[in-house]
């Protein structure tokens, strides 16, 4: 089951015009949106962040966000997903290539559910990254297709048998290739500040409401990669990851190289947020 | 006539895989070649860059340099183009989306060739631009799908009635949305180098060649918008303007506010390079 301009067909591999501005300039957004329970999870907060990617590269919604979750609701009962994500992408539309706006260009949105298991080994014993620059474009907030050195960092962890990568500017640790970065030093939980170079991940804001909860102290301020080598415990976050340990980067151990005291306690609470 | 997928077929609204990679990621690079009285232009360096970028961001080209000149040669024939572009992209293939390189799959090639005339009435009389802030990745060397600053700075020249954006980081001058920017001050020609920041332009390159024979001086070192508002003339270079005047940016005439002499004389030069 399958969304693809304005009705429901099945997937086929011959579905998508050449004159896709998303397959010639990458020119469209996204979002992926978390199954649980056969249940799509602050999938208000997510079309939020939709309508705000769209606004920003000014491509205008084709349906009215009533309609959006009309078709968000019929794809997660049609594909029977209990645990999984539901992708959604937008495109400018079809039009000649021309790198300007056409005139008539009817956006583009397609849309399905895929099953996705919780990564449960992972959240249990936490994963291994490296790090690189920095080098995508200073609008990392908005969720675009423009995803090349995504891409490129995250093939950069799996050659050398990692499972992601910091990504710092400059020696200020910014995010990971497809996830948020959070560390903890001294009982505070750090992350770099919601800006426009890091992505307003979902998840991230979930952690840093149940931080609160917790009476943890939290700083949204920049941090350096030299910072996160002497930290007590590190995570990463997003949709699919959840809050997932980080238990050691450039080959150095963070903190005692197992999944940390608090990094735990917020997989718990976070746990609870979507658990019947 | 069409090329896609290792055939020369018709176009059709309904021919990507939704799973091609350069939908969901942009993730693939692409050349536009100039055709000029039926034949490819300067061929051989827009190969040379292909296979560069295609090196770069690690998609192996699925066929031959001679096929790939096989292609060429059958497009422009079957289309009887005599003046016109040929547009070529290469995606690193089809997949389940998911970040890191798939394992087996086939980068998708496709090709045409569109009427494109000379822009004469610009290249006689000259553009109009505005400035804004260079936000792109730091890989601007190579020609990849991901446009969207390059779509976004386009439109934003639109709007404001012009016909191109000069972009700037920090006010160092990088180049335009879809083309190089050069400057001619004190009979010294200026453009930017030929570094990460901005694209390799083969029309740049062609300049700059006959700039030496013309035995003009050349500065390949960053300079300002301060600078590019002072100079005496300025143009942009690029496959399909070929070399135009930019007679004006941000509301400020450049120079006398018409095209140059030494401008003038370039583009006579460039002329003879494809001439019968």
């Amino acid at each position: 089951m399958y969304f693809y301009k304005d009705s429901f067909v099945e997937k086929t591999d011959r579905m998508i015009s050449p004159d896709d501005r998303g397959y010639y300039f990458g020119d469209g957004i996204y979002e992926v949106f978390r199954i649980y329970h056969g249940k799509v999870y602050e999938q208000e907060a997510h079309l939020v962040r939709l309508v705000r990617s769209a606004k920003d590269v000014r491509i205008e919604l084709p349906y009215s966000l009533e309609q959006i979750r009309e078709i968000i609701t019929t794809l997660v009962k049609k594909s029977r997903i209990s645990e999984g994500t539901l992708y959604m992408q937008i495109t400018r539309g079809e039009a000649p290539r021309a790198h300007s706006f056409p005139q008539n260009g009817k956006p583009v949105m397609t849309a399905y559910c895929t099953d996705v298991p919780r990564p449960t080994d992972a959240m249990d014993n936490g994963i291994r990254a490296i790090s690189q620059d920095d080098i995508r474009w200073l609008r990392c907030d908005l969720k675009t297709l423009n995803l090349l050195p995504n891409v490129l960092s995250k093939q950069a962890a799996v050659d050398h048998g990692v499972q992601e990568v910091v990504l710092h500017r400059g020696g200020i640790v910014t995010e990971c290739s497809a996830s948020n970065l959070m560390m903890v030093k001294n009982q505070i939980l750090h992350t770099h500040p919601a800006n426009h170079l890091i992505l307003h991940g979902i998840t991230r804001m979930v952690v840093l409401r149940l931080a609160h909860a917790l009476k943890l102290e939290v700083r949204e301020e920049p941090f350096t990669l030299e910072d996160l080598y002497q930290a007590d415990e590190a995570f990463i976050t997003g949709t699919t990851v959840e809050i997932t340990p980080l238990v050691e980067i450039d080959n150095k151990p963070i903190g005692s190289g197992i999944p940390g005291t608090i990094t735990k306690q917020l997989q718990q609470q976070f746990e609870r947020t979507f658990s019947k």
